[in-house]
């Protein structure tokens, strides 16, 4: 069949799921899946902002999930999906867990540790090397942030812009207050004192 | 005063503490705290096989806790002490979590990302920098250290010998038992077939 989805996609459209349950947050959509023996065993979307907690990214959610379910910190039969390359710690996360294969969807260039900034997940100076997949429905997952961020940048807009009217009306408020308290003022000033 | 300790020193002995209670649960000790306007909001130790838990190094441990008291994933003005030079993991979540000042006892040179294998802490590329400190009760930290895994070695050469001598003597009743089965069978097989 020509559009069957590979066992790749079909992973990364359930870390995508996870990605917008992030977006409906409005944290940056962000998802991942770790798959045991055909099998989900933790999933986790990226909470951070929602949570006050910088170890809220979504690998890390799956990770302690997964091993919660394998009852190991060892995930040594795992695959991990995530939509976006993974930053420093989460890449760390991976390496410290064994985890032998990723697959991510879109590069992080800015930022990135999985062959962007860093290449955390293959060197060979660790204890351990991931097999490494990227590009896996990488138009989903890209899109899905550049609209992310297109709303965010909107809605920055829309803020200024409603921050500024309110000053400018808070402004002109203060100023026509002042038209009318000269007067009483010195009304005031002519009785009272 | 001569002897007086110095700041850092003061909280390097606290995160020794964290590492002792590691110590104890027959863990690598490896022990963390994070200082915020000089009160202690976040503690931690190595707890991996403990917990069967990837994350349960002694830093990202301090983290939760320190955001949960900050009430953000920024610990922008924390100092985190730690008396071992942090993973790949550990040093992510510092920079992704901008703490602005680490403090280190020993360096690892064979896993660090402290500046040994990887400086994670003060890569310029990435959006966040870490003040860093090094060798603050190097000694003490160092030692800790040497002395786990000397007892570690002297513990797993004891359990060898000590099945090498269950085998031996399993094997031994073996020989022993199959010298007495020998004329039992002999004997079935001439009473039965």
């Amino acid at each position: 069949m020509k559009n069957k989805m590979t066992n790749h996609e079909k992973y990364m459209t359930e870390a995508i799921k996870q990605a917008k349950k992030a977006y409906a947050l409005g944290e940056v959509p962000i998802g991942c899946v770790i798959v045991y023996r055909d099998r989900i065993i933790g999933r986790g979307y990226n909470r951070r902002n929602t949570d006050k907690n910088t170890l809220a990214h979504a690998e890390i959610t799956a990770i302690r999930k997964a091993s919660k379910i394998i009852g190991d910190w060892r995930l040594e039969e795992c695959t991990l999906y995530v939509t976006l390359e993974p930053c420093q710690m989460c890449a760390g996360a991976i390496v410290q867990a064994r985890i032998p294969q990723v697959v991510m969807g879109t590069m992080n260039p800015k930022a990135g540790c999985g062959g962007s900034i860093l290449n955390i997940l293959e060197m060979p100076q660790f204890n351990h090397q991931v097999e490494v997949t990227r590009g896996v429905l990488e138009e989903k997952c890209s899109s899905m942030l550049k609209e992310f961020f297109k709303e965010l940048r909107e809605r920055n807009r829309m803020e200024k812009l409603w921050k500024r009217a309110q000053n400018e009306s808070a402004e002109a408020a203060t100023q026509e207050e002042k038209a009318k308290l000269v007067p009483i003022d010195k009304t005031e000033s002519n009785t009272v004192y």
